[in-house]
């Protein structure tokens, strides 16, 4: 039995199955489109023009301009996050692409590789990524880490070593060196804090690995050691085997609602339904029990509240309104007249033999008939299925006209041509 | 009673007594000392050339060069913690200034500031760090936290925010910024990481700093909130008063040895010594009982190992070889024959009654005469004092042609002046 930092030096070597990497491809796109759109909040020019300020050098960051390889994986990283619509794992517990992704892109044009290089060190990272978030564990998180920041700074200085091709003792110093710079904590939910987070570990990534290439060392195994990561951040530390038959990233999680992920398989459940807003009696929702202090807000006022609201966007759906689309969170729509009369119709409760991934729903209709709904978040969706709700959430972001073209270029060979989409105007 | 977070801020606007600002400016010195010795460790050139090469800018770096103002940080932290050689503070637990000066100097010449208003913001920033670290305690330590990194970042992050003059507001976010940032464990002693921590935290003063200015947002209290950094990090979180009468700054621990810190007690009671080694039949050494496994190497071949050695610093001290110069910390010197004679003579045992920063010695003559010798680190010491022991370190580090200038600039007003010191080939 050896360690997981063994494993995970190890693992660096291991070919890309091709549906892992397919996979990547379609995060690679939901992540740019996430991206893209998040540098059009406006509350972030500020930090992002005083970061650039900071620094000069050739880097694409989101929304233009150029940076150093770190500034620019922080940047992105923390832009990519903005919006909160990446993608998760429930596992990891976290967003593995927002740190990753950032990390292997700065990194991508020094080297000069293709595309796929890219994604496949970027798949090597995210499932690292997951690893580690499963060895770190649930004590991890509910102490108060940000697992997306902590696991994910890993995640990324794997993918970047492999990038990179570190060799052994060069990947051993640049995990030893990301365990002193891994950090970030959940009192940042609900600040600018918490994207930035995503992006501190992108940068970590880019860090510690061009460090390691250049000779910096660090402890021998400072994540699962003595004194390491672990140890001094509640690290649960069990066994986590790597790689699996199939592979972690498999289980993704893509968002498809610009609202709490606490929301998605019941709106997901509803997608089926075949009933009409005006012959609707009642809606009864059931969930998991976490889920009811997480995003039952019941009379929501506001477009940030309609997003932690099961009534809101289920009134939201029923209706017609796109929950995948962010203008639809609007104070207006939290007010609209017919969204609140259907709204009023909807009651939630909790269900403890409900996982957090699943929820079901009993629609009762005016002339007393019911239909009953479940979905599962966990549930297999096919690759094909995925990209074409990925390609309709993009569309729904950037409009038709910019999400095709950066579909094709996440299709093809060339970072270039990926790399002019992110920052095409 | 409020908490640490607002006594903090409140704090940052205190107006700096004059024995502190000249304590800082001794620091200054001392640091600015350890940082050009250090520059000459070519362990550390690739790293620093891959920081290089990832920036550019204007901010000096150590040994010549420059970069952008947190790179500039993270660099001059790390490699005037080369050395090992700067203050400690033992109740901090940890060096203050290596986190505090690179963040006050890389901001320094933004804000076209003098060296007063500089040093002030430093000893702000090394009082505040010196509480942070009171704060979170010796578990937080103990458990495998680096608290000259920890502590130390929010210690750059307040004096970086009294250089730039954030308002109340902005520095509630800078360090909670901070608290997102703010890392480092003690699993990397004994590798380049460990000067690294100390970087980290001054370029994470820089950025949070920098950040907050520009609008980012954090946590309200990401320190000792909740989830905050003391939560999550093992901080005990006990009643820190800020300040106090007799500011903590002046019970900074300047090294005047170029080996580990639990053997200066014993040293600097072997300056009082009137013994000839040729007439020593032994000498007893007691000291407390954490040093025995930290720093009793019986029989120390190279020069390293001698660094951790009561016998062999000893028998150096007592040879008249100046255990204040690096360049006497050699294998040859650990195997020389006199100094081999002498350390066969001298013995060490354990004494609970002595503090840390104590140690007590019984030289027994050829005569049969005795002599008693004591020393307390924590014993006060004038200025003029100390300032004259750092003069002669410094002279034996860099040769009186550099130490000389370098004290004058020290004690002028010019930052630039100060600047170009520290570069000068």
């Amino acid at each position: 039995m050896t360690g997981l930092t063994d494993q995970l030096i190890e693992f660096m070597g291991t070919s890309v199955p091709e549906d892992a990497a397919a996979m990547m491809r379609l995060s690679l796109f939901d992540w740019a489109a996430c991206g893209i759109a998040g540098a059009d909040e406006t509350e972030f020019d500020a930090f992002v023009g005083a970061q650039l300020a900071l620094h000069q050098g050739g880097h694409k960051v989101f929304g233009g301009g150029s940076t150093s390889a770190p500034t620019a994986a922080l940047v992105n990283g923390t832009i990519s996050h903005a919006l909160d619509y990446d993608d998760t794992h429930f596992a990891h517990i976290g967003h593995p692409s927002v740190a990753v992704l950032p990390a292997v892109l700065a990194l991508g044009e020094q080297v000069s590789c293709d595309l796929d290089a890219l994604t496949h060190a970027a798949t090597i990272g995210v499932e690292a990524s997951i690893a580690v978030g499963l060895w770190l564990g649930r004590d991890h998180y509910q102490v108060g880490y940000h697992q997306t920041a902590t696991a994910g700074a890993f995640g990324a200085t794997v993918a970047a070593s492999r990038l990179l091709g570190l060799d052994v003792m060069q990947t051993r110093h640049a995990l030893g060196l990301c365990a002193s710079m891994a950090s970030g904590i959940k009192a940042q939910f609900g600040t600018m804090a918490k994207p930035l987070n995503a992006g501190l570990a992108a940068r970590t990534g880019v860090e510690a690995t061009v460090w390691a290439q250049a000779g910096m060392t660090a402890a021998q195994d400072g994540l699962a050691g003595p004194l390491g990561f672990g140890a001094t951040h509640h690290g649960q530390g069990g066994n986590v085997d790597l790689p699996i038959d199939d592979w972690r990233i498999n289980s993704i999680s893509h968002k498809f609602h610009a609202c709490c992920h606490g929301l998605h398989a019941m709106l997901e459940a509803l997608r089926d339904t075949a009933a009409q807003p005006d012959q609707i009696k009642a809606v009864h929702i059931r969930t998991h029990p976490r889920w009811m202090s997480v995003c039952n807000i019941q009379t929501p006022n506001t477009g940030l509240a309609a997003k932690f609201s099961y009534g809101q966007t289920a009134a939201m759906a029923l209706l017609g309104h796109d929950t995948g689309a962010i203008g639809n969170f609007t104070d207006a729509m939290a007010q609209d007249a017919d969204v609140l009369a259907l709204r009023n119709r909807i009651n939630v409760s909790e269900d403890a033999r409900l996982s957090e991934t699943q929820s079901e729903l009993l629609i009762t209709l005016s002339d007393g008939s019911t239909e009953s709904l479940r979905h599962d978040l966990m549930s297999p969706m096919s690759l094909e299925t995925r990209a074409q709700k990925l390609r309709g959430k993009a569309a729904a972001l950037l409009g038709e006209g910019r999400a095709a073209p950066l579909w094709s270029a996440t299709q093809g060979h060339s970072l270039r041509v990926f790399l002019d989409q992110l920052v095409m105007s």
